[in-house]
This record gives C-alpha cells, structure tokens and sequence, in this order.
C-alpha cells in the first residue's frame, strides 16, 4: 500500500510563522505524546505509522518545500516534487507515475492520497485502512472518505450517498455538491451527505490510464518533463465527478482544518510558546513566540500574538481569517527558512543610502550537511563561525575552521562550508542586489 | 540665569521602549513643529529655548543617562552626572556645586530646578520666568510652581498657599501634604491647594548655604568626591519642608506624567510609528515598533503594542501600570543603546552548551566619533564593515577600513575605530563572560 501526501498551500493566514517557504504544515507548534513539539506532517506522518498501515510513504509537493520534508521527516518518506505549480490532478498524476515507473509498483497497488494537514485521530487512519480494503476487494474503481459533518458548511464540498451499502460498509455514491449555500447544505445533511476530505483510495492501475489520457510516456523522467501537458485541474474536477464506479467510507470523529490561528490556537496545549511571560488578566488569548527576545501581554481577551523573524501578529481571533488579505504587502522575503542542510534566520536586512544592502544571518548547519560549492557575482560575504567544527573551501583550498574563525569572501570567489559537528555561524552579505538567484553552484569533491 | 534639568529614573513603566540605560526622557516618539520625532528632553529644551528665557542649561543626571543626553542635545547643555544615585537633595546640592565652582556663577545667580520629563505648553516657562522674578526682587528664599490641580490625585504632593498674595502674583506658603487619600485631597482642592509640579526657584547663594551644612568643599571635584556625604532625602523634605521663607506661583495649563503607556500614547501625534500595517477593525489602538519587520495588528481595542530590541509588548492601556511589576523579570541586557559616539544595537544573543556566547550587534559611529582604544581579556571580536569609511587601530598599527573590511579582534589585542564618515559594523562578540565590564581602556592619540 502506497500512502501519498499532499503537501502545498501558501500559508498566508498563519503569518508571521508561515511564509512561502515554510506553510502551515511545517509549524512546529503541536505537542507529540512524549512532550515534544511537533508539525502538522510530523504527527500525521506518526499517525500513520501508528495506525500500522504498513504503507510506503510518499510526500508529492513542490520545490519550494522539499527541504522542509527533508528536515523534518528525513529520509524515511519519498519526496515527488512538481516543476511548477498546477493544481492536485496533475501532482497526484506525476505521484503516481513515480510510483509506477520509479518505485515499479503494479497495476494492483493500493494508493491512497490524502492531504499531509489534517488535524485528526486514529479512527481517520483505520478509515483509510477500511477504504484501501474496498478498494483491494473491488467494491469500487475510486474510494473516498466521506467526514460526518457538524454543521451546514459553505466551505467544503459534499459527498452524497446512495442509500444502499456495499461488502464492507461503503456506500456508492449518488453525486457530489461543491461548497453550496447554508440552505442547499442543510438540505444535503437531511440526505446523508458527507464532506468531502480529500482522501482518494485507487489501483495504480486505474489512475495510470487516465495519466496515459494526456502522456503517455515511458518514465517519470519524460512524465517530468511533460509535466505541463497535463491540464490545471483538480483530482476532483478531473477523476472523482468523472468516475462510474466511485463509492464512500465515513468516518466520523475528530477532523479540523487548523488553517487559521482561530482554529490553531484550540488544538494547542499551552497557553504560550517560547519566550513569553503572561499578566495576571488575560483570557483566551495564546502567544508564540519564535524570537529570543520576550513578549509581554496582559489584559488581552481572545488574542493571538505570533512573533517570527518575519514579523509581529496582534490579532483578535475572530478577525484571524483576514491576515490573507493583508499579508502580501507585509511579506519581504522570507526571514527564515528549513532547508536541508538545516536552517538560517535573518538577524537585519538594511539598504543603505548608495543602494547597496547589508544582511545579516545566523546559519546553522547540521553535523555532516555541506552548503554547496558556489560563486555570487554581486556580493562578498563575510562568515564568523560561533559554534561547532567544520571545513571551508575557498578558490579549491580547504581548511579547518572553528569558533572564532573568520571565512572573508569577495566577489567571484569560489566557497563552500561543511559541517563536521552541528556549525553555527553569522553571515554578514554586502552588495547589490542581494538575491538568491545569485549563486552559481559547481561541485566539489568533499 | 540657569536651568538646571534633572533627569533619572529607570523607565521600568515603558518597558520595551525604555530600560535602565534608555529611561522614558530620552524616546523619540514625540513630533516636533517640523514634523520630525523628538523626545521629551529635546521638547522640554526646546520649549525652554522658544520662551526665551535666556537660560544657560545644565542636566543633572547620572552616569548611565550622560551618553543619551549629548547624542539627543548635543553640547549645548552641560551635564553633572552624580557619581552615585542618592536623591534629588544631593543631585541639585551638586548641581550647585557646579555652578558655583566650575561655571563660577555668583550667589545672586537665579536657579531654576526642574524636571526633564513634564508634558506642558509655553505658558509652563512663562510660570518660570515669573517664579525667577519673584526670587529677583526677595519675595522668598525659595519659590515653587504650584500646578492647578484637575483631580483629587493620591498620586501627588500638594502645596497648601496662604490667603495672601506677594508682589508679582506669588503667594507664601502655608504647608506642604504628601501623596493624601482622595479624601483629604478633595479637602485639599477646597483650600485651594496645588500640585508639587517639582519645580523650585532659588538664589545660588541660598542652595549653597545648605550645601555647606554638609560638604564645606573649595572646588567642584572635591563636593564631587565626597559625594555620598550628602543625605538620601528629596529636595522637598530637606529644603522646601523645612524653607521659612517659601512661595508659590500657580499655573494653569497642559501638565501631564507621560510616565505609563496609557498616558504616553494620548500625546502620539498617529496611531503608528515605524514599519506597522493596521486592519480595518482596530479601535484606540497604539503600535511602536522599533524593529526592523512589521507588525499587523487587527481587531484591538484600547490596546498597546510596543516593540523594541529588548522585547515585545502587546497590553491593554489600562494595565499598563502593571508593566513595572513584571519588567525585572523579563530585562536581561540593555539591547539598544544610545552611546556619546552613537548606538548599538543587539541583534542576537545566544549561549551555547559549553557556556560560551556569541553576542552579535549592529553598531553605528556618528562621523568623528570613535571607540577607545582598549582590549578585552574573555572574548574575541569580528568587525564587518557594512557603511562607511573609518580608521581601524590594532596593536598600535592604524588602517583605513571601509565596506567589506573585516577587524579580527583576538583577546589581549589593544583595539579602536574611529569613524572618518558614519560607519556602520556587524559586531560578533564570541567568549565567555560576555559583560561591559570586561574592558581595559587604553589613550591613543588620533
């Protein structure tokens, strides 16, 4: 069995945490049973395990979020990521075919896609395990899993059933209704309907013959390359309203889409994290703090306050669904980022009066983990290394480096760095533009 | 005639803006009749200035406000930092001192006593001008201004006048009645009591007599290094209470405490200074944000958010008074600070497992200035130029640096920059202990 996560989505409405380079799915806010802290794909992925699926994972995503998979999942989940963004038809199309010719998986395998955030409990991963068993019995070309709702929701898309029920407990489905008015919903409960949750069970075989529509191609390398070929469509649009043999597993139990920090904020266990001291008249109000400065906050009512090196949220609940519409003119560039040698954090940004920039940056590079062999042709960079041991190349001489050193490098110069513990260092960049499309990367033989 | 400003205190109820090297005195968050941002120092010497008193004017402070006051006035004013804190009786005796011994000012010199912080109008120096009248022409020894009061305050000292009425509107005082219940302070209105606005007209002569109760001195420096001979007691319990000859002069007018958020932010020509985005749906809101990233704020009421290097605050107005009692616990180190040579800034401060911390700062020298030369005996430095051009001292070896030079600063190493233009550099400090202290200063001669 073949599990296949969806991993995409902007994540403007949990700014300042989230940011183009690291959605909602990557926050680590989420307590794991041990106390630790967790993110949305970090549970759902242990979840999963838990449930003992015993299914091969794969994440299909973007460029933009491989390394944040990477570091947060290591190496245990194949990645599959889109050339560029479509829409979940074709990203569930190039999954597939990565499993067909990459992973050489048979027309028989059992592939269940669903989405890497939801907020859900055990019963959600033996309701796949019920789906993939239908599936694997026929019952269906295409197995969804249909959400008990809780109330007529504008926001979702329905799930209407036939009153009959299959072998084991699935249910053919009648027709689907997308995101219909309050009125129209309510209807649909009196019929039975279930929300629509993005979870899709099907033989490899079955999605490879609609993949073969639009390319047919003899690996994932051509499908890749193709990959535009396929239209801007949904999963939805384009296979389950189409399918002729379609049917529904409910489940019902816990499901919540934490997508706004209204929402977040329930299903987080303490009232703060990080550096953060709380006054003695406070209600409801939660605070998170990612900076190493602390926040302060007393006689706040129904408030989340998010801190990031991206930038401050003071914000009422209720009014957290409208950070979207605001977020683009706050966004510069992302202040922080996961990448997969590890992470890096803005410290200051600042343009001077002749145009060029300064910016400033704590690099933390993990045990083993090497920035790649590189020149920039419109900055100097200047390296002064904090913590931990590594070897630092320049112009093809490597030399050790530790705390204290200093790596100075100009203009077209060759470099790279490697991590023998975990490294920390404060980079200092000067130039203009400073932009990361300013790298030419070569290798190196480490 | 002479001002003599006092300025102390802590700050602690304008935590992040202000700390113990930044008291409220000295946040540029006022705007001035050009447009610009002033602090309440720049206004109150402004406003002294436009009432053309023809005063020469004199800070007494201390040793931690000295820097703060020439970077925000220049060296127009002169300072006598107290070499210790004790109370406003011994820091107006050794403002005295000064005058009398350093500026050689005569004992029928006028002196007018008064604090650096109030929020007031022009009318507030006319008050003065009329209380230095009064002393001219021996309406009393000692003549105070006596602030029309709006409310029965508990917060206030009260001075109590007699029916009667000197020469040019006076009026000898009766007795004084420290910080009453409102009970007794709506008594107190009744008999036409005033507020103890702090400010107090003398000869020099008269001050220095007293002074001689307790330091008998032939110069400046030796009052200055027996400083701590003078009693811990106000000004207003050792001279105005136990004074025989005491007048008042009333004034009507703007006098506020600009000494908690909630009263701070009524003042605020906008509802935001610095980079902030404000929602649709805020309402007697306030948000300073000194730090580079912006803050977004929607659906606050009554709120203040004020963020600074040194932390974040996000509280309702009327809780503001509660800041003070959480502030120690939430101060570590200064994260800004105003210097006689310009500012620093801290960016990030991080201790790492074996106890050593990197401490890595934006520090800005104002063209001229320069940092003494000195060494360091637990912590190696890094300079990264950033802007500017600026002369580089190592072991007695001078260079010109300008952007992308980088200073190597090992412990042990006599050091010291000096800046040509204003120059701007990314310190990294990496040792351990990291403290101010840990300096040993050095001449050079530039």
């Amino acid at each position: 069995m073949q599990l296949v996560f969806l991993s995409g989505g902007s994540g403007k409405r949990l700014w300042p945490l989230s940011n183009n380079a690291r959605s909602k799915q990557f926050l680590p806010l989420l307590e794991a049973p041990d106390g630790s802290m967790e993110s949305m794909v970090q549970r759902v992925v242990r979840q999963a395990k838990e449930a003992e699926l015993n299914a091969q994972i794969t994440f299909a995503t973007n460029a933009a979020q491989r390394d944040s998979i990477i570091n947060q999942l290591g190496t245990d989940v194949d990645i599959v990521a889109e050339p560029q963004r479509r829409d979940t038809f074709p990203a569930i199309a190039l999954a597939a075919s990565y499993l067909y010719f990459t992973k050489s998986c048979s027309d028989d395998e059992i592939v269940v896609v669903m989405p890497s955030d939801p907020c859900t409990e055990v019963g959600y991963f033996l309701t796949v395990a019920r789906m993939a068993d239908e599936v694997r019995h026929n019952a269906a070309d295409l197995v969804l899993m249909g959400i008990t709702p809780t109330y007529p929701s504008e926001k979702y898309g329905y799930i209407v059933p036939e009153k009959t029920t299959n072998t084991a407990g699935s249910m053919p489905v009648s027709r689907f209704t997308e995101k219909p008015t309050v009125e129209v919903a309510q209807d649909l409960l009196h019929e039975g309907a279930l929300w629509n949750g993005g979870v899709f069970a099907f033989k490899l075989g079955y999605m490879m013959n609609i993949v073969r529509k639009y390319i047919q191609a003899a690996s994932f390398e051509e499908t890749y390359a193709r990959y535009t070929e396929f239209p801007k469509i949904s999963f939805d649009y384009e296979v389950a309203e189409k399918a002729t043999s379609v049917a529904v597993v409910p489940f019902t139990g816990k499901w919540k889409d934490l997508g706004t920090w209204n929402t977040l904020t329930e299903e987080l266990s303490h009232r703060t994290i990080g550096n953060v001291l709380l006054g003695d008249a406070n209600d409801n109000t939660h605070v998170i703090n990612e900076l190493e400065v602390p926040v302060f906050c007393d006689g706040m009512k129904d408030t989340v306050v998010a801190c990031s090196p991206d930038g401050i949220l003071v914000c009422a609940k209720d009014k957290s669904e409208t950070i979207k519409k605001y977020v683009d003119s706050l966004t510069l560039r992302p202040m922080y980022e996961e990448r997969r040698w590890g992470t890096y954090k803005v410290l200051s940004d600042v343009q001077y009066e002749d145009g060029t920039r300064a910016l400033t940056k704590t690099i933390k590079l993990r045990a083993g983990k090497n920035i790649s062999y590189q020149i920039h042709h419109h900055r100097d960079e200047v390296w002064t290394i904090v913590d931990g041991e590594g070897i630092f190349v320049l112009n093809g001489e490597s030399r050790k480096v530790h705390r204290g050193d200093v790596c100075c490098i100009r203009k077209e110069q060759y470099h790279a760095i490697k991590a023998i513990t975990d490294l920390v260092f404060v980079e200092v960049q000067i130039g203009t533009p400073l932009v990361e499309e300013d790298i030419e990367r070569f290798d190196w033989n480490w």
